[in-house]
């Protein structure tokens, strides 16, 4: 039995973990919290701690400066094979309530569990974990080759838990730059019966906010109710009027652009064998709604909605008071699919509030932004690849699925450099981000490197 | 020609209107704010100076005791004839903001206006001058008489704009002594067009808050939305089907005991020529909402409503939050007519919600209040009498008129004391009770106590 490169880098893996896994909990010591400016020192500090460990690999490193918090960014040698864009983020969430945590937050450590070894500490999943398993392919593939992977760039964000202010300005000033032929983006995780996973397809967003006003002030409803307009009736009854008897929406044109699964597709997303009442059960409930006859992971993935997110009009506050209220507001937002047209529905909408309105009472809109749904071109030979490498790094058949969020950095990649993504990530359902006790299993940790340099291997 | 007693009565009235309005001045110094503790002391004042004022006129007078501001009972001997209970209260609105009054609140002041002169001060019209037309008619009937009327107990409350939480339990304690045959009440006004007004119907009222619960705690809406139940779009969908597309409340047996008006009540209203469009300019609206083929007035005094008076639900905060909520609530009141069962309607909009319930959602109910319609028997030849001695006072026809708010007391007098109501005022839309610079027109002041000595002489 021959013995090829890319066993040698898989090796060089295994034998380092003990090393990598050092290293991950000296940058998980960086409170690098983004949203905070009392750490703002913490934050550049873990983008130095990125900079000088990519220079110590021979990337071509830098910090680039932005109005914010600074990118860093790696780059290899040009490659006359395919580019890539690796991106992740350094940058974590706050770590309170700090009480529920049951070892300090930025102390990582090692434990034990019944599902094996985790590393416990704020970012350790996300995402710090995550991009460390790049940069560790990275360095065992220097370690056997004597060169890094060609045709590499590295984009490190220090602000995604912050709303990413800074990054669309910089990937519009650095369009040349940064545009490669497909982009890497290690934010995500193993599908939810825990096989590896590529996100193909994520749902856009129209976020919409509309305040109908009728009166001039609140009226007595002893004296006017039975006469005058009540703004919360008319907006109940417009955003009812939003979905017909069977849940689909019932603006005109909404589900242009909207497809059907491919047979692909279903397939996968079959086999996932997602169990709805189960995911439900979670959270306190039990029966999937949504449209008959569709599996339920058609229905956040490639399905569009309509949601009322918030409401709010008249006397909220303890006891009673009966007035007719002067305004009512909500707050409503569209996950789109495929090829829906935001603006369209927005405009939609607009009009659909527009018809239930009496002549007397007025109407304003404020717009919370808006993108359509990215899809991947699957078509690309990368993505069949990659999930080939996947599968055999994980003994399981890996997957292309969906997600029912948005991703913003896919689309700003989509719309501002032109290429489409890979998501590729190793998190865990249970990894607890954004909540006290984030961990990353070690396992995760160690295969996700792996599975980089296997995707490497096959894509160069 | 003859002189009556009645118009020695009237003309000792006009005599001593500039006494009179020393009188009711004198009242209006004492700042009597229920609500504000600090004015306990001037709460009591008032009912101090109107004991001490009607029993110097002969009354058997008390300051009765209650867990709050006193009562104040003054009697005249048993009559043979019909017994009336008249009510009033001698507690006022708070005055502020106070740089919004033209003169100082508790300095009255009588002024000339376009519209003939005022009285200003807080509590001119709601409710120290009105109660006092009833006094002075009493005053002037013992002059020319040499004796009270007969059959009377007066009942004034300190606590009416706070409430009246001792109302009814001192009705309940002293129910033999307070049950008449008739009740007079005197804190209404004259109808908008200017004309002596009687109302004879009042409308009920059913509060309820309702709060619907989905998922144990708010989710991400593109995790879980086309999976999980909205709450908000739940309510919203529960609260539209209250309503069919006339207008028409939806619950079952809803419009049980609504009455269709009698002739003569639709005469009446028909004949005020109340113009719905002028009513709603003043508040910013135009176009009545409403059963078609139903007068204006007939939906606000006679037809029962279903009003949200609050909703909220989700993120509602500036910006926003793409949240499916945990939980969504609203107020919701119906004003009840005729013999319509508040009960009855609190248990079908509680089912109407259930019926719209997934299966895994909750629901929880909160009652705020309910109290039947009060319609008078029009039939007592006591409103007839009435409408006559009004009609003859202000050389206009009087009218029976409909109020589509609720008076709590009239309410109380019947179903506690037994006795039908009939309430009589004579305040004008534009008194701006509630409000800085409240004023009661002279004429209301001279021509309401003729008008209680017109009635009383009837009635005897």
């Amino acid at each position: 039995m021959t013995t090829t490169k890319l066993d040698e880098v898989l090796d060089y893996l295994d034998g380092g973990l003990p090393e990598a896994l050092s290293r991950l909990k000296g940058f998980l010591t960086i409170p690098s919290i983004s949203t905070d400016p009392a750490h703002n020192g913490d934050v550049r500090a873990a983008a130095v701690w990125l900079r000088d460990e990519l220079s110590g690999l021979g990337f071509e490193t830098e910090i680039r400066e932005t109005s914010g918090h600074p990118m860093v960014v790696a780059k290899t040698p040009e490659s006359p094979d395919r580019s890539l864009l690796f991106y992740g983020h350094y940058d974590v969430q706050p770590a309170d309530p700090l009480e529920l945590w049951t070892t300090p937050p930025f102390e990582p450590v090692i434990e034990d569990t019944p599902e094996g070894q985790v590393i416990r500490a704020r970012g350790s999943s996300d995402d710090k974990g995550q991009l460390m398993t790049f940069v560790e392919a990275c360095r065992a593939w220097k370690a056997v080759y004597g060169q890094l992977p060609p045709g590499l760039t590295l984009l490190f964000e220090g602000e995604e838990e912050s709303g990413s202010p800074s990054l669309v300005p910089f990937l519009e000033a650095n369009r040349d730059e940064l545009s490669q032929s497909l982009a890497l983006i290690c934010d995500t995780g193993l599908s939810s019966d825990g096989r590896p996973a590529i996100a193909t397809q994520l749902r856009g967003l129209v976020g919409e906010e509309v305040i109908i006003r009728g009166a001039d002030r609140d009226l007595h409803s002893g004296m006017f109710g039975g006469l005058a307009a009540n703004p919360i009736q008319i907006l109940c009854n417009a955003l009812t009027a939003l979905k017909d008897e069977n849940g689909r929406v019932t603006l005109p044109g909404f589900y242009d652009g909207v497809e059907e699964l491919s047979d692909d597709l279903r397939r996968d997303w079959q086999a996932l064998n997602f169990d709805a009442e189960e995911f439900l059960s979670r959270v306190g409930l039990k029966h999937p709604i949504g449209e008959k006859g569709r599996m339920p992971l058609e229905m956040v993935w490639n399905q569009p909605t309509a949601e009322i997110n918030g409401i709010t009009g008249g006397y909220t506050g303890d006891g009673f008071k009966t007035v007719l209220p002067a305004e009512a507001r909500a707050k409503v937002s569209f996950r789109l699919s495929g090829n829906q047209n935001p603006a369209k529905i927005r405009a939609a909408f607009r009009a659909h509030i527009r018809a239930h309105l009496p002549a007397d009472c007025t109407v304003e809109f404020h717009e919370h932004g808006e993108s359509p749904a990215s899809v991947m071109d699957t078509s690309d030979p990368a993505f069949e690849t990659a999930k080939q490498a996947l599968s055999e790094e994980w003994g399981r058949d890996a997957v292309f699925i969906g997600m029912g969020g948005s991703i913003p950095i896919a689309g700003d990649f989509k719309r501002i450099l032109g290429m489409d993504a890979m998501l590729i990530g190793f998190g865990r359902d249970d990894d607890r981000i954004h909540s006290p006790n984030e961990k990353y299993n070690v396992e995760s940790f160690a295969k996700g490197a792996r599975s980089w340099a296997r995707i490497l291997h096959r894509l160069r």
